[in-house]
């Protein structure tokens, strides 16, 4: 939409106006959208006891330091102009991190933080890949009994998705750095090589098992026969039933590391239970997270179209849960196929030491990728043409019929603000009807209240709901005394929210069956 | 709180943990009083029909460029790290100029926006100047009958202010910048003059009269007789009284640029009527705001202590407005003195210009300094032992009496956050009685439903509320039916809504009183 140079009446700039590389103006539905999407979330943390904490865009660069590896080059540095050398934020957790370690009065909290993060990325805009985006974190510091915050971070995890109406349509793959660390070391993968070998398996849900063999074997120099093994153990996915089989295994169960993942997981899978949610989980073996301070359980959330067009090989789809690949149907006209996963986190006890001499402070949490989150859920409403998206939120447009009547719409328009109504009136001394009409139209404005001299002078006024069908009896709108107004508006505004509330749900099952 | 190097068990660091100078965390309560004034805020835009967009924290540097003489030299820069140069942007405004100038589509908005701006300026933390501050501002664009939109801003600037519970405590001061050049052409300053002498006035609310006037003669060489003409003029306050009173002089009405300026706020105050806050505006012929970009209207609101502790000299207090100097009490203590104005606008019809070849846009806006209005929203709320505020939105804690009922506590609360209520339980398998209790007092929590072994096998369980008074009939708490407690439940969380509700009008009654 940037306008072009030459624009007649254009002065000549040598620079094009535009926002930078990598980043947007939110704008219209857009923002609407995202932000229904930010309260959803936002009232999920709340109803578990979060509260929410907001640190500078910009950290001191020693702060950030150390802290990404290769991708620090990714970092966005500010200028040198004096005073202090600072960086804007990466990501959010390293910020919670110093804030925890700044604060030692705080041993425990339960954290949100919605907020921009920046990197010196390729841009792929309709991939949802900006340089300039949302991060959504939710992180619960402290020391409790073990897995009682990681079930609820896995129930908030399920909240947010029904809440955004994706029922039936996600599914959150855990696994456990110490499961998988004790598979390698079972299948022979000598110490030295467990953290590359497990960052080859994390690549799973992007290549092939052959590829990743590949790169195994020949790039890592793993014995083929050692990664057949692992082969074996990492395309296991399921439920309580693999979890049994894992801990039948008995050389699995002789490793240290294993047997304390697997107790943790099976502490874990019976609080999913009591929470309502153990069928939105999936153990997944190849679920290992590329970052390396993930110390427990790990996970990621996956929906329809996550997973790359030509995955390959059919998985477990029990339980009715979504596939998490696409070898089932054409995705070839997905516009959400290759967006990755919309969650992601895990367990990481030992990261706030990195700030702090003082003992450490366990923590465990999940990012919500927001922007991917709002690509899907725009592209599936513009799909199901679902409820049409409100350009505003006012409720009433006061309007006259016949000559100006301004300052009787401006105290009519005035006593609906004192009532907490949302209502506007026309910027014209004199409009048109026909074009107050249309302004209450195109602002989707649901009712219009007209006044007219002669109705006035007898004390009256109407009411109009906009986009009645034909035939229903308050088509033409319906004439009523004018000391009535602000309870009549109210009511109706009441009916249509209900109405509303009910197509909302209507859609949502909808959506379900589909 | 910055943790000091010499902690025992810290390792060396050569930099202090620390945000950097001119930044904070926020978190705690003064997060939940931020964002009780944001949701305020936003809610009266909404309810006018205003829309939101969201810009990028940095703009490509030629945008900044030449908007803030010598003030851009507080503007960040980001490094060079190749590609494009960009800064932080500087204020709101203009983004948003740039923004409607890349959408032609565009000829009319009404938007707020609500985000945080940069200043390498030097922080004064204590009176709420920072480095990284929020701005939030509302702007009306396009072309409609004149004082409109103009005065719809000041309604919508006072519903602002009395959601806040400021009643009775803000002034709304307006004036023109027609009036005011039309005064200093009549007066005798010359043309040349007129920026230079209005921007002397505009420090009549940090100085007394003589000083300006001193700067008027001895610094930029106005007549001294001339000067005291402007003094006559600049230091008139009012209402319609002295609206009508500068109507009928005869030398100000021949003057083209007063004449159009009286002009615009007879209408104006004709609107403030029929929108019922014309006694929320004073007149004040010394305003005269710094920026060169407004062409019409301009105002200013001023609260309590936003004036200087010595500004000398009674000013007009009629109608009991909020006087706006200290000189009737001391305010030695008031940390409230000093702010300056908490919000401030007018109108600017040729800004959206200085970026686009095609016809301008006139707009009029204004910007709320949500941060003075934060410092002095919580110092009040200090004064005043106001509601307390509660850490988290949790309704209901889950405990249990005696063994531990671990699975029992989490599947309550899983039947309490189905249908939607905020609950929370202890993290431990065996928590103690005393801890449980403690954990849901230090809440805030205002509920607990107590789970004991008996009660359970019989059906039972009981909910107490806390901080009932002695001799209450549910003091000890409420034995109810198991099948019973989601309904139970909401119906006092209803009922305790209520009580807080009144509280509140009760505190904002006694506000007003004082």
């Amino acid at each position: 939409m940037a306008r072009k140079e030459k624009d007649a009446g254009e002065k000549v700039r040598k620079w094009e106006l535009k926002t930078p590389k990598g980043t947007k103006d939110w704008e219209g539905t857009d923002m609407i959208i995202r932000d229904k999407i930010f309260s959803t979330i936002t009232n999920v943390f709340k109803k578990h006891g979060a509260v929410t904490i907001d640190t500078p865009v910009f950290e001191l660069r020693e702060i950030l330091a150390g802290k990404y590896g290769e991708d620090s080059k990714l970092i966005y540095d500010l200028a040198d102009q004096g005073g202090e050398i600072c960086s804007l934020r990466y990501d959010l957790t390293v910020p919670f991190a110093r804030w925890l370690a700044m604060n030692s009065g705080i041993q425990a909290i339960k954290r949100y933080h919605i907020a921009k993060v920046y990197r010196r990325d390729q841009p792929a805009m309709t991939k949802g890949r900006m340089r300039e985006f949302y991060q959504c974190d939710f992180d619960i510091a402290g020391v409790y009994d073990p897995m009682l915050p990681d079930a609820e971070i896995l129930r908030i995890t399920s909240e947010i998705f029904e809440g955004l109406g994706w029922k039936g349509k996600y599914l959150i793959k855990i696994n456990h750095r110490k499961i998988l660390d004790g598979i390698l070391e079972v299948c022979g993968v000598p110490t030295s090589m467990l953290r590359t070998i497990s960052s080859a398996v994390d690549k799973l849900d992007k290549s092939p098992w052959e590829e990743v063999r590949r790169e195994m074997t020949e790039e890592k120099g793993l014995e083929p026969a050692v990664a057949d093994k692992v082969g074996e153990y990492v395309n296991f996915k399921g439920g309580q039933e693999l979890l049994t089989k894992l801990q039948e295994d008995a050389t699995l169960s002789a490793n240290a590391d294993a047997k304390k993942g697997l107790d943790d997981m099976a502490l874990l899978f019976t609080y999913l239970k009591t929470f309502g949610i153990l069928d939105k989980v999936s153990l997944d073996m190849s679920l290992a997270r590329g970052l390396d301070y993930y110390t427990g359980v790990i996970y990621e959330v996956v929906t329809e179209g996550s997973a790359p067009p030509a995955a390959g090989g059919k998985t477990a789809s029990k339980n009715k849960k979504p596939t998490t690949n696409g070898a089932d149907e054409d995705r070839s006209n997905d516009p959400t196929v290759g967006v990755g996963s919309v969650a992601a986190g895990g367990r990481y006890d030992e990261l706030v030491g990195m700030f702090s001499g003082r003992s450490q402070i366990p923590c465990v949490g999940i990012s919500f990728g927001v922007d991917r989150i709002f690509s899907i859920t725009k592209a599936r409403m513009e799909k199901e043409k679902a409820a049409v998206i409100r350009k505003t939120e006012v409720d009433v447009f006061v309007m006259s019929f016949g000559s100006g009547l301004l300052e009787e719409r401006m105290a009519i328009t005035t006593e609906l603000w004192d009532a907490g109504i949302k209502a506007e009136f026309s910027w014209k001394v004199k409009p048109k009807f026909d074009k107050q009409f249309k302004q209450a139209e195109q602002g989707g404005i649901p009712f219009t209240v007209i006044l007219g001299e002669d109705e006035l002078a007898q004390g009256k006024l109407k009411i109009k709901e906009l986009g009645l069908p034909a035939g229903h009896p308050e088509k033409d709108g319906v004439m009523i005394e004018k000391s009535d107004l602000v309870r009549e508006v109210k009511s109706r505004l009441q009916t249509a929210a209900q109405k509303q509330e009910d197509l909302e749900n209507g859609v949502a099952n909808l959506a379900v069956q589909a």
